[in-house]
C-alpha cells in the first residue's frame, strides 16, 4: 500500500544510435526507479463500480474526486464514509487496492450503466455534441460567470512550480501531475498519478473532502494534453481556467467554450494559446 | 466522419515569463490545428460493449483491435461483419460514432460485466497479481518463446521512423502514435489517436483483420509511456518486443516479466533502458 515508486534493475544501453562514433555502443547495469501502477476498485455501497489503474496513494481523494466527476457527490456530506475492503483477496488479506464508498441517505448512485465516464450514460446518438450536452445537464454549478483575472506571467510560471512540487516525477519520469494554483500562482495542491485523469480526481477529492467546492477562481494546470475528459473534470470542479502544457483535443475545446471555462494549451517556454476564455488572462500591464 | 483535424482560431501569448525583455508580452490571432477527439461506441451484436473517445479514422480496425485485447477474438474469421449503426441519432443520421460487431458463431461474447480493460474482470481480490494472471489466462499465444533478435541500434531509430510516418503530429502536438515494425526496423502499420491505448488497438486491428496475428518478430513502438495496458495489448497480439520513448509503469514491468516480453524504455538520444528481455535485444557486432 502506498508505493509511490519500485526500484528495478535495468541494462542501460547507450551510443547505440546508428551515427553514433561508438559504433558498437555500450551497456550497463543499474537500478532505475519506476512509478509504482496497481489496480484500485471504487465500490459504492459494496457494488463495484469502475476500476482504474492508478499509482497507489490518496486513494481516497481518488475515489471521491472520480465522484465529483461523474456528478455522484458535490460536496464533503454526500459521503459517509471510505474505507479500505479487508479481506478482498482470496487469503482474506487486505490488498489496499479495493474501496468502499458509503453514500449519505439521498445521495443518488449513479445509474448501473455507468461505466469509467458518464459520456457513456448519454441515451441519443453518441457524438460529441451529446457528450457536450451530457456534461451541461450533469454539472452542479456554472465556470462561466466566474470573474477571476489570471496574469499570464502567472499562467506560465505554472509549469515550473509544477516541477517543482513534484516529489516523484525526477525520478521515474513516469508520472503525470496536476496542481491547483491560486489566481497569482500560490499552490494549493498538487497531485501525480500514472494516469492523468487520476492526478485530476486526486487533487478534486482533496478539495471535495476540505469542503472546497465549487473551487472558484482557480486556476487546474496540468503536466500533458487538455482532453475532453480533463475539460468535464474542471467544470464539474468550479475550475474556471485549465492550462495545459500540451495540446488540447478538438473536442476539450469545444467543451471549454460551451461551459465559459478557459483553456489554455501548449504552456511553455514563455508562451501559449488560449483557446477559450481569453478574457481571464491579462498580459502585464505596462 | 474521418475527420482527423480540426482548424480553430486561437490568441497566441508571447514573451508571458516574468524574465522576459518584452514584459508585457504580445498577443496575436492566428489558426491552430487541432486533433479530433469523438466519441465511439462498440457494440456487440447489437449490445453496448464499451465507449471510448478516440479521433475518427480507422474505426474499424479500432474495433477489432479492442477485442483482441480483450481477449474475444484472435482471427478475422471470428468476425462477421462491422458496420457503422444508422439511425444512432434522434433525428436518425448517421453519426459514424456507433459501430456494431457480429461475431462469427461459435465465439463467446465477453462477460457482460466487462468494462473497458478486462483486469475489471478479475474475480478475486483486486491486486497487480491478479491482474498479470488475467492475461496470462486469457492471452492466445505466449511471446516468451519468439526467439527474435534486434539490433539496438534499430530500436533507437524507431522514435524517428515514427514520427515521420506520422501525419498529423507535427501540425497538431496533440496525438499519440504507435507503429509496427519489422527486426531490421521496416514499417508495417504506424497509427494515431488522441488516445494512446487507441492508437495500440488501431494497429493491432489492422493486423487481425489482415490475417497477421500472432505478430511475431515485430517491434511496437509507442510514442510516450509504457503501461500495463499497452503490455497487455501487445502480449495479446503475440508481439515480443515494445519499446517505448518514455518511462514504463512498475506493473508494465512485472506483467513483460512474466509472459517474456522484451520491454525497453526511454528510448531517445542514442540510448534506451532494457527492464526485460534483453537477450533480444544486440549491441552491433564489431
Amino acid at each position: 500500500m502506498g508505493r509511490v515508486t519500485v526500484r528495478r534493475r535495468v541494462l542501460r544501453l547507450r551510443d547505440t544510435a546508428a551515427s553514433a562514433t561508438a559504433a558498437r555502443g555500450t551497456a550497463v547495469r543499474k537500478v532505475d526507479v519506476l512509478a509504482a501502477e496497481e489496480p484500485l476498485e471504487i465500490r459504492l455501497g459494496g457494488r463495484p463500480l469502475t476500476v482504474t489503474m492508478r499509482t497507489p496513494g490518496d486513494d481516497f481523494d481518488l475515489a471521491a474526486g472520480f465522484l465529483v466527476g461523474e456528478g455522484v457527490i458535490s460536496s464533503a456530506e454526500e459521503i459517509v464514509a471510505i474505507r479500505y475492503c479487508a479481506g478482498a483477496a482470496e487469503d482474506g488479506a487486505n490488498t489496499y487496492n479495493v474501496l468502499d464508498v458509503a453514500l449519505a441517505p439521498g445521495t443518488a448512485p449513479p445509474p448501473a450503466s455507468l461505466e469509467r465516464n458518464f459520456y457513456t450514460t448519454s441515451s441519443c446518438g453518441v457524438c460529441g455534441k451529446a457528450s457536450l450536452d451530457a456534461v451541461r445537464t450533469v454539472a452542479r454549478w456554472r465556470v462561466d460567470g466566474d470573474p477571476v483575472r489570471v496574469p499570464a506571467e502567472v499562467v506560465s510560471a505554472l509549469p515550473g512550480r509544477l516541477r517543482e512540487a513534484q516529489r516523484v516525477f525526477d525520478r521515474t519520469g513516469g508520472l503525470h501531475a496536476a496542481g491547483l494554483f491560486t489566481p497569482d500562482g500560490r499552490p494549493l495542491c498538487v497531485r501525480e498519478d500514472v494516469g492523468r485523469h487520476n492526478a485530476v480526481d486526486k487533487l478534486v477529492g482533496w478539495a471535495v473532502r476540505d469542503g472546497r467546492l465549487p473551487l472558484v477562481s482557480s486556476v487546474l494546470m496540468v503536466s500533458g494534453r487538455a482532453s475532453f475528459e480533463l475539460v468535464q473534470k474542471a467544470v464539474m470542479a468550479g475550475i474556471p481556467v485549465l492550462a495545459a502544457v500540451s495540446a488540447p483535443s478538438s473536442l476539450a475545446v469545444e467543451l471549454a467554450a460551451e461551459t465559459g471555462l478557459t483553456l489554455a494549451g501548449f504552456v511553455r517556454d514563455g508562451s501559449m494559446n488560449v483557446y477559450t476564455g481569453e478574457e481571464r488572462l491579462s498580459l502585464a500591464s505596462p
